[in-house]
């Protein structure tokens, strides 16, 4: 059952890959801007061509009340497994500009890595399942398992609309397990498989004082400035140990074991590799916690962004009108976003100072997911992966949120394998945004041996919702 | 010695004097954005030429590092006292425009008012001592004193030029006294002179952390956040009374006599006024003054806007690498704004968290004034009120800072008379700024007014240096 053909016929091809990739690339897909609406949907007309191009079957573009989903699929396997393919084509802004060495949207080599806004994250990472199956298909003119993808662009702004996607399409997008590579290894010869992505809560507080702005000379000491007011309150939902000061934020915080805790101590990053990431000198946050479980076990609150009083250049004597600040939570098993913006709700209502009004909106939710370890297509995974790099990988959890992972296990009950080939030095949503090329290549080979080892350990896997057991996902 | 005909002039002419100062407001002669530097200019010149048409001598349009002053005089009255003019032809920026009624350039009349940034602060103001002059000039073929005016172009960006221009002409601009309008009446029958203004010192914090934007969900929680750490800092600078918490501050804050403080009491808003004015329900801040007083009497701290993370629409999930506040100071008789931001600095540094660093820059400052009551120029204002508005000034103090009478106090010797013709709802600095026709007719006959009596008042009046005895400054 080794995929030779397939593995040849990539390794023989890497140049004109890495050319498609930065065609891909290229697109400026930001979502969150609308702005590049059309760029958006250009890519995604590229991206369904492609798919079309290489042998997959049932492409389209499906447009949903945001930017379209591409779909493509290949089922002449009857009997063999189904594998669902997750990616997304959309990115995040590139601002700062002026901090890229090289335009975010013409994708540059330098070294071993290719430079460019979604190198990484998704489009290289998505890009690898794209050359595996063509690989395969064009060798073997056959896949050893069905195959379904999507492709969505509205990943980088929560994916507003792919949950009910998904839900409408329940049926057809039946399948025993799904693959996405959205996430990072611990190092170029370290594989890793998430099993663990923290939820979100993302909001906007707001904070109005007077009608309108007001001489600060005039009213200066007189009237309460809704932008300090606002900075007050931020101060206070933290305490000095870094905890988050809300109370009952905690109440359903899982306390997990001392075995669980000692397998992520080995296998996990240490403090100092997170803050030779973030490259910052001190860490920060709850007593009691290595960072990695700060940024797994543990729920955080980050302010994103304050828009408040004069923001131009030079000085503006104002007493500002009103004052925003965006905020995300990070929640983790056993939160729920809706309890926790009700308690955060309740909590700003509290303490805002009498002489300024607050609101707070919702913005956008995911909850945390959590992955059994020993599920067949986790070890599909950890099989590729030895042979595509030479490494067995760990089990990491993640800070950050992927909402399609809960979406497939609540909607079709099966789980998502995070097969990732990001770095930690990628800077993903940042400036010189990366994709490391030998890791693009190994991520090729490693799902064409996903696919093969699927096909023998998917076999018989129910496709069906399974009722997340949590108490065994970590055999512990 | 009544200008009869002056004013009988002034009486005739004001339709066209309406259509001058509609030509004048329409120069978006805003100095804090370089894109209107041409605006200004041209503004000046036709100024200049405004000057010139009515009858001054020695019209000039002077540059400066910035934006030029323009300067005009009369000096045929030999013997006689002379009288230095100031005003400013610069505005504030008319952001945020969708807040206009009408566009902020199209001056508009509605009612008895006159529409547009600038018609009141402070081209509207400026503008009767122009249309008194011509008044005089043209129905009298003189004027009852020597006139030199100096109207600034930098006014709203605390003049970085003028201080030193005057130190440059010092001999060239010697006078009796300086007068200005650019400030307020309390009602339209209730004229005001000015005898106290504040200080200021504006400040930037820049708070810096990592050496780029995070990903808050991979780092959220372990790494600690310059938007935050911002917001902790600028929340502690004040005391849950309202009070700034920063050792030191007050220690040079004078404390006034009971007498003075009842007659602000008798003669100065109430805290009613000034919420109505604000159009704020609730009162802040330091605890045992009057909304007045902390105003005026008081330092405050006023945070004038924050500029941190992410600023567009919709959500970007990131830990931003920096977050910069703009901050300002209004001082009061006794303190100084070099050991103010000495103290501001020191206490800055002591209190940032060890996980940031922070940085305190300076961008300009200005002395608080305090003038005497009973200089002969406030008589001859006081006068000239009488018989333009058919009421007495009262004395009053004012939170805001003019930085040019600190300047012809330390660098002429003389008193700069705050005659002004501005109302508290005239929304100067805000959206639907406008100015008050009754007030600019009014205004034209007070400084027709105080020109006859300033002949008579000044006379013998030293115009070198006098220092400034702080303990008469008041009468108690």
């Amino acid at each position: 059952m080794a995929p030779l053909r397939a593995l040849a016929y990539a390794r023989q091809h890497r140049p004109r890959f890495l050319a498609e990739l930065k065609d891909f690339v290229r697109f400026p897909s930001i979502s969150s801007q609308p702005a590049h609406a059309t760029d958006i949907k250009k890519c995604a007309v590229w991206l369904a061509d492609h798919l079309r191009r290489i042998g997959l079957e049932g492409v389209k573009v499906i447009p949903t009340h945001g930017y379209p989903i591409v779909h493509a699929a290949w089922q002449r396997a009857p009997g063999a497994p189904t594998v669902l393919v997750y990616g997304h084509y959309d990115v995040l802004p590139a601002d700062p500009l002026n901090e890229w060495r090289t335009p975010p949207f013409e994708p540059t080599v330098r070294g071993a890595d290719l430079y460019g806004r979604g190198a990484c994250d998704d489009k290289g990472q998505l890009f690898t399942h794209i050359k595996a199956l063509e690989s395969y298909l064009t060798s073997e003119r056959a896949l050893p398992v069905n195959v379904k993808c999507l492709f969505e662009g509205e990943e980088e702004v929560d994916s507003p609309n792919f949950a009910a996607f998904v839900a409408k399409h329940k049926h057809a997008l039946s399948a025993n397990a799904a693959v996405m590579s959205d996430t990072r290894m611990l190092a170029p010869d370290r594989p890793a498989i998430g099993y663990a992505e923290r939820g979100t809560l993302r909001l906007e507080l707001e904070v109005k004082g007077p009608r309108q702005d007001l001489h600060s000379g005039n009213f200066g000491g007189a009237v309460h400035n809704p932008l300090q007011a606002l900075c007050e309150m931020i101060a206070s939902l933290h305490d000095a140990g870094g905890r988050i000061a809300i109370p009952g934020l905690y109440d359903d915080v899982r306390t997990w074991s001392d075995k669980e805790r000692a397998y992520m101590a080995r296998t996990g990053p240490r403090d100092a590799d997170i803050l030779a990431d973030a490259h910052v000198e001190t860490g920060w946050g709850e007593e009691g916690y290595s960072l990695y479980e700060r940024t797994t076990l543990r729920p955080a609150l980050t302010l994103n962004g304050i828009v408040g009083g004069y923001q131009g250049s030079g000085v503006k004597a104002v007493i500002p009108a009103r004052a925003l600040a965006k905020l995300s939570f990070r929640l983790v098993p056993g939160q729920d976003p809706q309890t926790i913006a009700r308690l955060f709700t309740g909590h700003i209502a509290r303490i805002t100072p009498p002489a300024v009004k607050s609101t707070v909106r919702v913005l956008s939710s995911a909850k945390p997911a959590l992955l059994r370890r020993d599920h067949p297509s986790m070890r599909a995974a950890a099989f590729a992966y030895r042979k595509g790099f030479g490494s067995p990988p760990v089990f990491l959890r993640s800070g950050g949120a992927i909402p399609v992972v809960s979406t497939f296990q609540e909607i079709l009950g099966i789980p998502t394998v995070l097969m990732g080939f990001g770095l930690p030095g990628d800077r993903i949503h940042a400036p010189n945004e990366k994709f490391h090329l030998p890791n693009f290549y190994n991520g090729i080979a490693t799902c064409i041996w996903f696919l093969a080892a699927a096909a023998e350990k998917l076999r018989g896997v129910p496709n069906a919702r399974e009722e997340a057991d949590r108490s065994l996902a970590y055999g512990d």
